[in-house]
């Protein structure tokens, strides 16, 4: 990892913290982290950059900014069924300004400490705001939830509600809603659904988590599992604000569209649906037949799997 | 990890290879990648950013860039005596060009075979071009070298010649040197010491790679084993190009303080010192006196412990 004094300085004041994890044998100090892997279980690995005017602008809450970069990647643990351990945490800064840092440790770390995730090591450059987390978690070995296991007849089920960050993002926009807290705090602050993850493995067989849209992210696992699917929309978990929203505006295809949710869509088969011990709504059923269909108040038309691109 | 069309074309188009490694379980492809550590090793983690106009300029040579970034992160395994096995790469671009991708990949990858190392997970995102890559390596349970552990009256040796990358910079920058291609290649394609790593476990008390400079990173040896040195300017290894541009310049703390050489610097006790395997030059000794003291032709003076700093 890269050594300047003043980075040290840094890394040192804002985020080091004590190690909660047994399994860090180094943490932020020497060229590398180390981890004892405990027998039985596999590491999951994943990265998610957060860049501003891409995901996030300036005036962006640095607290809520540091909390949504490590909410996203636990998000992705979480989708595996893996247990969050420990991240690396790459930052390019335009400069070096103690208050902004402060607030985005602040939001980092009351997410980490939640989860016991230790920050293990990570870079520090200057450059415009662009912010790397890479997560490692812990998943009994074999048993990690994959995209390409669903298999026609399992029923579709999602945790939570779908849409609120989507509205939240409406809200920013200007869209006036009467009770806003809500839907903004889950676009600002999105609670990844690291217990439902774990609780899922042995009883899911395929798993994503929503950050790009229903959609999209279920058309991930029908294209992975060479499988199709029909969604009732009439069965969608929606808010009350989103259900006012749809109705003030029309646009009923935002809660299947809008990213950023951070809910978890999963495939069980029917015979293991009474054994879920997490809440869920059941929305729809993998079915051989390629390609997503919607069933939307008896009037069933096909959906174009289609998700937010960066590069379009 | 982000999941758009445009990005999963990317991904599979310019950076999706045969995995070399049993030990990946999951490579691209899910939310997270995963991997099964064999027993009696530990995991190694690092993570380096590269952002352009801090480490490069935007008409560097992609294909060089692809190599650096990935022999950066080696080199922090080296220094700890791991064996690569896997990186995720986070890549920021300004914009899709085929050319530079194919190029930047081609680069990325001549390295990454040569380690048998295994690109298992990243994400794109638009935006200004930084490039992070976290590297995993494994290494011996309890035998990672560390910054910590150097003892007094161990040797300070080095691996290679010091201050080839920094004359690399400095022709860059219009230095006339008549014989330039070994020093643009040492700053260009830096050589991770992977082998020598390997090779220095349970022989060397304590290691870094030489990426900020010597008197730097000797120093984090210094400071995390609080214990002091004397060097031997005469017993540097310097090519004879170096030897000219000091001889041109009179700039002898050049090989001192230029960063961007990935050398190893290790300390050994003496009577480990003919246990090494590799070639190596002996340049000084840890002292139980604090601080860093230079023997130049017999006279001695204190060095100030500094290096690269990003925010300065």
């Amino acid at each position: 990892m890269t050594n300047s004094i003043t980075e040290f300085s840094l890394i040192d004041r804002f985020f080091k913290r004590q190690t909660a994890n047994q399994a860090i044998t180094q943490g932020i100090g020497d060229d590398c982290a180390l981890l004892k892997i405990p027998q039985g279980f596999e590491l999951a690995i994943t990265t998610d950059t957060m860049a501003e005017k891409v995901h996030f602008f300036a005036d962006c809450d640095p607290f809520d900014l540091g909390y949504k970069l490590l909410a996203v990647n636990l998000s992705d643990l979480a989708s595996m069924g893996a247990k969050p351990l420990a991240v690396t945490l790459a930052l390019t800064l335009p400069n070096i300004n103690e208050n902004w840092l402060q607030a985005f440790a602040d939001g980092f770390f009351a997410l980490a400490e939640r989860y016991s995730v230790d920050l293990i090591g990570g870079d520090t450059t200057s450059g415009p705001l662009t912010l790397t987390v890479t997560a490692l978690g812990l998943v009994p070995t074999g048993q990690a939830l994959r995209r390409s296991t669903a298999k026609s007849g399992d029923i579709i089920c999602v945790t939570g509600h779908l849409g609120d960050a989507g509205l939240g993002l409406k809200i920013n926009q200007g869209y006036d809603c009467k009770q806003p807290d809500a839907a903004l705090k889950r676009f600002n602050q999105p609670d990844p659904q690291v217990e439902a993850g774990q609780a899922l493995i042995g009883i899911a067989n395929a798993c994503i988590d929503i950050s790009d849209g229903l959609v999209g992210d279920l058309g991930h696992i029908l294209q992975k599992s060479q499988v199709g699917a029909s969604l009732n929309w009439d069965a969608l978990p929606l808010s009350t604000e989103v259900l006012t929203y749809i109705e003030d505006t029309g646009d009923w295809v935002m809660p299947l569209t809008a990213g950023d949710d951070y809910e978890l869509c999963f495939t069980v088969s029917p015979d293991k649906v009474q054994n879920l011990a997490i809440p869920h709504t059941k929305i729809g059923v993998i079915e051989s037949l390629l390609g997503l269909r919607l069933n939307k108040s008896g009037n069933i038309q096909p959906l174009e799997v289609k998700s937010f691109e960066h590069f379009s």
